[in-house]
Formats: structure tokens, sequence, C-alpha cells
């Protein structure tokens, strides 16, 4: 259910319903848009009667929503959201990259790596403190000393944070220093870290599940939101089929379907969706070119001495000319359609 | 790398030979056989040179292990582990049977579904307390009150409980009630679970994930052992592919699979696996006939009013069809093979 | 639409009914059951009113079929199809053995071959004279060499010789020679070649396409039926899935699945469907638990010196086990169940 | 094993290679570079010693091919190859576009259809006369009437004809009016069929099969070039995955990868490969992008009254923006590229 308030709803009115709808048993979601604020209703205790709203002042109409997920919805909401992190906006015109190395390895390497992607025109830091591995044996991340040396660079370089957090035990840590926090494939479905994250005053970076269908994915972030935190970036990195060109299939033609779907910014991560450093450059272009709003890219300053994923990475100055060459692309399709969408 | 001790080795000999493990900065793992005990080493400090050890007394020889699991394979430990829930052996001779309802709603309902299955020859209950769920909208599970029903549904029956813990933070819970504790498919890559679990005092049920491979899979269970809890049972539950006439596609081969590389225990759970009723039987008749150790299956008194997963429970009536089939099927095989497979 | 006769219905009331149906530009298939004949109505000029048959003798109802696939479907047609190569019954009561290897390689190769399949409970010979190879540098089979010799091995061991077509062009001489002729997993929408399969006189054993959906699967059947020829045998190979564990994910679920929606007996092959020896074993019983009519099984006297497929082929010995486990899960279950599935 | 001449080479010094090659058992294909010519040896008599050919005149190297395909291998030849459609280059400088409809329905609806995506700036038409169609009481298209309609809007508007084969049979047919023949998804691997095109005077569009590795893609190709024919162009168009978002998983990635290891052209069909019509100006983009020649897009005057795949057909001003869109930003990338690359 959804209540749609008119434009000269006050905020008073919005609070009464948001009053009644808590009266119910349920839990209302003020959803502020352009002209009008709508008020998504969540909890399961049973149906609603709009006829309950429709004398309320203020409400416009009361509808039924007809997705199993509501707040991520553009049902729910119509417009495009944009997410910012560290004053960068993440789904409004323009484009947003992210690069850096899949874990910090050292002070050095970090402060390499975060003048090298800012030199190349990214304006986010990635780099994980805390590494997901297959193995219990591999190298599992530096731990807050990682999280320490990227405030670093941070504090030299101006650059946002984007860092994993693992598990609810190090999320208020990651907290502590990060800029935007990531939740990594294989934690897709960790309901209760992803209560968490929609618990955080940090926006979070959702990266898609390795087998995930769009509607999991979407219920996932649906969890996020639930929570009270609206301020959610989809990542497609890749789905696992019989291919074995590449690492992963990168599921590109998610793009405009979450688009369709949802108000929520997407972006792309053609390090992981590939797994091959030559494929990361084509298919970085095409994520742009089909609609992403930016890309997060696995860079480092020596690849091939990287603990994980070397083989992935690009080398600064080809992070370069990708960035390059998606600002070419984004620019002359921008240039083309409507005014809304110039160039920021 | 792994230590192989002599048969004649005393308890001096193995303790001596971990300090040493110890000092060099890795972790020993004494597992025991029935002749003689072999000794893992895990951690990641650096290579290991085999001569450190050959001068120990009742060494018998240091070896490589070739896998990048150590602990679960057959490398480290060549005959069938046996996990015992309960006192219900898992992966001897015989077959285990665990049904009851997806989750516990109530306590008839869960009471009920105790007395049929155990009626119908089970040896185990399952029921989850806390669902995971892939809308936040959905029944979450009843919690404490659920494991409470479970316990006393156990004191009634003397069914062992095998139910699902999906995050560290109610863990501790879980195994004050539980006989197994379940890990489900969704956070088969959960590395805090899996370590939470490794040292847990309870045995440890382990579902594949929807897409894992049989190394990823290994590699899980690798997680749970190398915190020092061996008493881990595989579980097979369907993987996700192309195919739409079931839930999931349940991947049997895996079953000779597990059996081939590691020691571990391994059954079958036909309910998720296809996600239908009338597949339930025959796919249950099948895991058995290519090996598994036993059947988790879903059974509710009354399917079609049950809170999740009615279209794929069997009636009481149908679960102890099953079961009666599997054990004729084991023991016509069980009959014509080597006498140390005879029936319990 | 499917016009099902009363009991009593003659011959000429049969007859009269096909008349009309081909008046009105369709193709009528009359059905045989067990007690009265159904008749199917393919082609497609446009929709047909049932009372157009309504008042015609004979004719007990005429009803409108749900699914897109008519001839191979249970609504059409509810007793199970027994299907005979070379008087051999498949999907009756009973199983089915056929063995032999990949692909006839030489004479005493071949009758090396039927001696051990026969003496191990085979009863029929299969074994390629034609091979559909990925790469066209590959053997591709002896051609018509390969079916004479196959021909050789029937007049000395009596087993029926099942073969593979791989076109239309030598369809004819297949034929010549098969007691059943294969259509393969990559040919399973050749449609000119299912086509030229449905005007044989011979039965037909179409295989399951590499990522054919189970409707894809009965479509396929339904080109074969629809030309006139209702011998077609189902066989499962194995899927194409992500796994990496076997050459093709063994999909036994759809075992089940296709004996409820269709009367047309389906088999497996357990040797494509897992690509490893010591799999076709345990995958072979767990096909026959699940209610499969029999196994297509690749063995070789000497597999290591296969020119095709030998990683996958059975000694002789290793299949004269397989044959006997199977038929004692057979028994157990057939002794079990309704006296209608006692063995023949 | 590949023979690679001086630039000095006369013919006679490459007929003298060749008869030599004839004489050894296997087969000789001159590929001639642009600054000099290497001769592909295939066939499969046995091993060759290189040093056969080593003092031959005009020979500078005799080296072995490590990749199962050869004729189609940039170890072969490493320029990429140039197919002429009707005079139209693929693989070149530029794009391509082929529009038209699922099938040829009327002479309207294709004349309509031809002057429509003339308009829009496609250079060719696609239409099938002949539709492999999964139920046999589908549409299957009108066959030589189909051909001569084709024919008929080739007359009027100059555009070059794409229409599929699905068998040895009408082969002959499509090869007397069309400009190139399509081989579609469903016979990738039927070899017949593949053969009889590498016999063919006409260039071939070899559609990628549902569940294709990369590799039995190229030597689906392999058994083309093969037989003589080295017009071959592939084309992506979306693979069979578990999503359910979109008909196929459109994968993209193999743009570049094809580019890689082949150096044949490769176009990209987003129309199945989303199955989707919003879905196809984002993928076609995305597709030009990562590197695609051009594009194969269904277009229809009327999509809704399409008599197959309507609901992925484009509006011709679909078409027309799609195109427009894709030179932008084909053009934007060869202008910051090397001269070579620079516009038709």
């Amino acid at each position: 259910m959804l209540i749609v308030m008119t434009a000269q709803a006050t905020p008073a009115d919005i609070e009464r319903v948001c009053k009644k709808i808590e009266s119910l048993g349920f839990r209302p979601h003020p959803i502020p848009g352009a002209q009008k604020t709508a008020i998504g209703i969540t909890g399961n205790p049973g149906p609603i009667d709009p006829a309950e709203f429709e004398d309320f002042p203020g409400v416009a109409e009361a509808i039924r929503v007809s997705k199993p997920y509501k707040l991520v919805s553009r049902e729910v909401k119509s417009e495009d959201s944009i997410v910012y992190v560290k004053g960068v906006p993440i789904g409004g015109p323009g484009l947003v990259f992210c690069g850096g190395p899949c874990s910090v390895e050292s002070r050095e390497q970090i402060l390499t790596s975060a003048r090298a992607v800012k030199a190349a025109g990214a304006q986010l830091l990635r780099g994980g403190a805390y590494k997901p591995r297959t193995s219990p044996y591999a190298f599992q991340g530096l731990g807050e000393e990682g999280l320490k040396l990227l405030a670093e660079a941070r504090a030299e370089t101006g650059l946002g944070i984007v860092t994993e957090a693992i598990d609810v035990e190090t999320f208020d840590l990651v907290e502590n220093y990060a800029d935007c926090v990531q939740i990594g494939a294989r934690n897709m479905q960790n309901y209760s870290l992803l209560r968490r994250a929609g618990r955080s005053r940090l926006p979070i970076l959702l990266k898609r599940g390795m087998s995930a269908t769009l509607e999991e994915y979407l219920m996932a972030a649906e969890y996020i939101l639930s929570e009270g935190n609206y301020n959610v970036i989809l990542c497609e990195r890749g789905v696992r089929t019989f291919n074995d060109h590449s690492r992963n299939t990168l599921d590109l033609s998610v793009v405009p379907a979450v688009r369709k779907l949802s108000h929520l910014p997407i972006v792309v991560d053609p390090s992981h969706g590939t797994g091959k450093r030559d494929r990361v450059h084509p298919m970085g272009l095409a994520a742009i070119a089909c609609g992403a709003a930016g890309l997060l890219v696995e860079v480092h300053p020596t690849p091939d001495h990287a603990l994980s994923d070397g083989q992935q990475s690009l080398y600064p100055e080809q992070f370069a000319h990708l960035v390059e060459e998606c600002r070419a692309i984004y620019e002359v399709l921008a240039r083309r359609r409507a005014p809304e969408h110039a160039l920021a």
C-alpha cells in the first residue's frame, strides 16, 4: 500500500498519516519526491482498507503496490534516486568512477593507488580491509589497520571511501571509517547484515549475488530500505552460468531492467564481471552505453604483485583511458537527449 | 601439509609434533583414524619443509596435500567420518531420516509433526525457528519461542533436533536448544557464521549454496573444520539452472563426487531440491540409491495450511512410505555388498 | 482438441470422425487405448467447434487440450506407452539395458562389446556409425561400414541395434540397418530431422538437448508423433549448468516430471550425463530408483583405447554389476507396489 | 600446423606447398594476408614434421597451432577479416545494420519493412522465409514464396538480403535468393548444414547456440571454413541461464573474447538477446560500445500484429533512433583511436 499526498500537503498532514499507519500496527516510510511526498507502508499484521486514509487532509490517493518489493519500486517513487557519497552524486546526471585495489595491502600501495585513480578522474576510492575469501587459509585483509590506511588516503586525496563490511560484528568499525559501505555478492542474502546496513547512516553499495534473480536482488535492497536507509546503490558484477570464457557472465541487460523497475541507481563492476584485464575496458564502455550510473573498477599500481585479483586489475593508465572513453560516450548520448540529462 | 603418525605413536609424540607446528606459526589439527592419527596443518605464514618433522618420534611421513581443502579431504582422512546427532550416527552403516515442517508455527503443529515423523521412522526432527526469507515482510519464524517448542517436541518424542541459525547473533540461542545446527544455502559463504559454527560444540548441517561449485562447497566446510569442529554433515538441496520444471535442479551426482573427495557424510533434501510434493518421493529414492547417508524432508500435518513451503511438504503417510522404500533400497544394496556396509 | 470415442465405438465410427477432421483441413491421429480410442487433431487452419463432433455415433466427448504439446501428453493418452525395439518392450514392466561403445571402431571391438553387454544382461546394443563431433578434424565414425558391423553383431548375438542418424541424408541408410534410430542432443531441435524420424517405420530414441526445457523437449517429441510415428523413447543425458564437477549435470528430476506429463517412456544415459566412469554406477542406480524405464550406457572392452569418450565408458564387468544392482532395486520396489507393476 | 610464407613468395611457391600438403594426405587452406600468405593445414591422418616444409622456396616458417580451431584463429590470421554482403563490408571500419521482421508475412509487410529499415540507415534486410519453430503446429514461414518477396524488396531498395536456411534440403533454394545465409542458434551444431554452408558461394551468418561455449562456437565456424568458405560472420544472440528478467542472457563479453581469439567479425542481435522491446535500444548501444561490428535487429511496421516475436520487434522510428545513437558512439570512439579505425 502507498499513500500519495497532494502537492499542497503540509508536514503536519504527512505526520498525521504516519501516526495513523503506526496505530494500525504498520510502519510508515515517507518518500519525498520532486512535487509531492508518497508514504510507503510496510509490516505484515494484515491487509489495510484504502478507505481508512481517504478522508485525511492532504491525501491524494491510496494505491495498492503490485510488486513484492515496495520501497525500491518505481511504482512508489517515479523519479531516479540520487545517492550522495561524500558529496558525490550517484544516479543523477554525470558518471561516477570508483577505482582502487581489490584489497588494501600496505600504506604505500593504497596511497599510490589513491593518487593514481584520482589523477585518472575517479571520485571514489575502493579497497577491501575485510575480504570474504573462499579459503579459510587465504589472506583475509588487514582489518582495522586497512581502514585506517583508507582514511589516510582520503585525507590526502579527498576521495570518498567505499569498502566492504563482511559481518555485523565489524560493521560498526567499517562505518567509522568509510563513506559508503559495500555488501558483497556472497552476502546479498545475509539478512542480518542487510538489516544492520538499513540502520546505518551511510549509503550502501549492494552487489548482486552470483545467482540472484532480479526480483531477489531488489528484495535484498528492500531489506535495507525497510529499516529506514534509502541510500542504496545497486551493482551488477556478473552472474554464474555455463560460460567458461570469462570468470562470470556480466549480465548488462539487468541495467535497463533495474532502471525500469526501481528508482535506485545501478553501477557496474566490469572487473569481477569478467575476471580478465583485457575485457574490463570494452565491458566498462558497454555498461555506460546501456545506462549504468558509473563503474567500480579494480586498479592496482602493480597488478602482477597484487595479493588478490591481480589478473583482473587495470594499470592506472588503462583506468584513465577507460574513464575518458566512458565520459565521451556519456557526453555524446547526453547531448542528443533531453536537457535534464545534460552533463553536470 | 599433513603429518601422518605411525600406528605406535603415543599421545606424547602427537603432542610434541603439535607444539612444533605451533612454534612455526601454524595451527595443528590432530585427526584420529582407525589405525593411526594424522595431523593436518593450517594457517598461512609460509611454506614448511617436510624435513622439519622427519626425525620426530612417531612420525611416519610428512606429505603435501594437493587440494585447496585439507581437513575435509580424503587425502587427510581416508575412512568415512561418522557424525553423531543426539546419538544417531550419520555417515556410517544405515540411513538417517530427518523430517518436519519448514518452520515451527505452533505448539500443536510441531508436536503433531514430531509424533508423525517419529512414527514414520525418522530419528531426527527438523523445523525452523529463524527463517531467512526473500522478503523482509514475510513470516520470519517464531524465534526463541520456536526453539522452546522444538525442545518440548524432543522431550516428548526423543527425536534429535536440527534447526537453522541464520546469524552469529542468534547462534548461541540456537545452540542452547538444538542437537545439530543447520547453516542454510544462502549462508554457505557467510564466513563469520561458518567460523562461529566451527567453534560450536554441536554438529553442523551445512547446506550447499544455490550456485556453489563442489570446491566452494568443500571450502565452506573447511572453514568449520579449520576452527576445530569436525562434525559436519553436508546436504545437497538443488542448484540454480535454466530448468523451469522444478524449483531447483537437484544435483544428485554431487553425492558420489563428495564421497570420492571427502570423508564427510552427505545427505539430500529432495523437498527444496525439487519444490514439488510429487517429486520428493522419486528423488528421495534416487538419493539413497546413489549413496546419500540419509534424507532431510519437509513433512507437515496439513501442508495446505503451512505458512511456508506447503507445496513441497509431504503428508505424514507419504513420508512413512518414502522412509520404508528408501530402507528397502538400502538393504538390498547393502546385502549385495561388502560386510562392513551391513545394516546397523 | 481431442475426440474421445466410447468403448463401444466401431472402426467405422472412428473412420467417420477422421474423415470429418480431414474435411475441416486438419489431421486426425487415432490413438488406441486399453479401453477406448482417442483421436488427436493437429494442424492449424483455425479453431474447431466441439459441437461439430457431438452428434457423431461412437463419440463420447470432444475436449480441448491445454498444453502446447498434444500427442505426447497424458491428457491425450493416460496409460504408459510401451515402445518395442526388436521385440524388447520399453516403458512397461521390467527394465531395458542398452550398452555398447561410443562409436563402432572395428569388427573385433564391436563384436567383443556386443558379446560382453549381452552376457551382462543387456537386451540392446548401442554404437555410433555416424558421430557428431565438435571438431571437423575429429574421427566422424565409420559410416555405412559401421552399420554393417552393427548388423553383424546383431546377427551373432540377437541384440537389437540402437544407432544415431545425424542428418536427413544418411537417415535412410541408418534405417536400413538399425532397430531403433537415435537422435542426438545436438539435433533435438533439428526439425527436418525430427520430421524425417516421424516418417520412419522404426522407433526413435530422442535425447534431450543440452539446455532444453522440459516443454521444448516434449515439443521436439511432438514433431515426431505429429508425422505419425508414435514410437518415441525419451532419454535424459545431462544438461549444461555452472557445475564443473561433472561433464554435464544429470537432471534426474526430469524423469518423474516426464512421467507425469507424458505417456512416453524415458530412459537415462548416465555415461554422457556424468562424463566420469566412477559416477556411472551410482547415477545409473539413482535413475532406476526414480522411475526410469532403463539405461543407455557406454561400455567398451578396453576403455583406455577408445577413440572417443573412453573416460566415461564402463568395463564390461562394471556394466554387469550395474545391471544386476539396477534389477535388484527395481525388483524390491516392484514387489512393494501394485500388481500391474510386477516384473515381466 | 600453419605454413607462413615470406612476403616475397610467388603464387608458384604457394602452389608447391599446397601440393606437398595434399601429397601427405592433408588439406591446404591458403589464407592471403595484407603482407603475406599463410597456409592452414587440416585433416587428420597424423602429425606432420615442420621440417618437411623448411626448405621449400618462399616458406618463412612452419608453426604449430595451439588451439583446437585453426582457420578461424588469430594465430593463423592476425588481421581482422572483412566479409562483404552485397558489397557491404562487415568487420572493417564502420558499422553494419541489418533490420527487418522475424518472418516474411506478406508482400506489403516486407516491402514496408524494407523501405523503413533503409530509411533508418540499414544496409541489410533480414526476414525469415523458413522458420524453425518449437511447435510443429506453429507458422513455419512462407518458404520459397517468402524468398521471392525478399528478392523483390532487394530489387526495390537495393538492400542485401540475410535469411535463414534451416536444412540441407532447402539450402539451394535459399542460396538462389539470398545475399547472406543465416544458420540459426538451434542449428549451430548441425554439422551437415555447416558443411553445406562451407560449400556455399555466399557469406554465412552463424548464430551462437543457446548454451554453446566460446570454443564450441568457434569450432562450429571452423566447420564452415574447413570446407573452403571463409566468409563467416558470427552473431551473439543471448545464452540460456537462470535469469528470468529477459528471454535470454545477452553475453556481450563474448564480443571482446571472440575478437581476441578470432579474425572473424562478430555482430550482436539484441532482439533475441533480450526478448523485450525496451531492452533492445540500450543493449544495442552496449554491443557497439564493446566492439561489435554491427547489429541484427527485429523491426516490424506493426509489431503488435507480427505473426512471431512481435514483443521484441522495434517500431521503425525506434530502429532509426538506435542506428543514429550507435553511429554516434562508434564515431566518438573511432575519433579518439588510431587512424586506421577512422569512419568509412
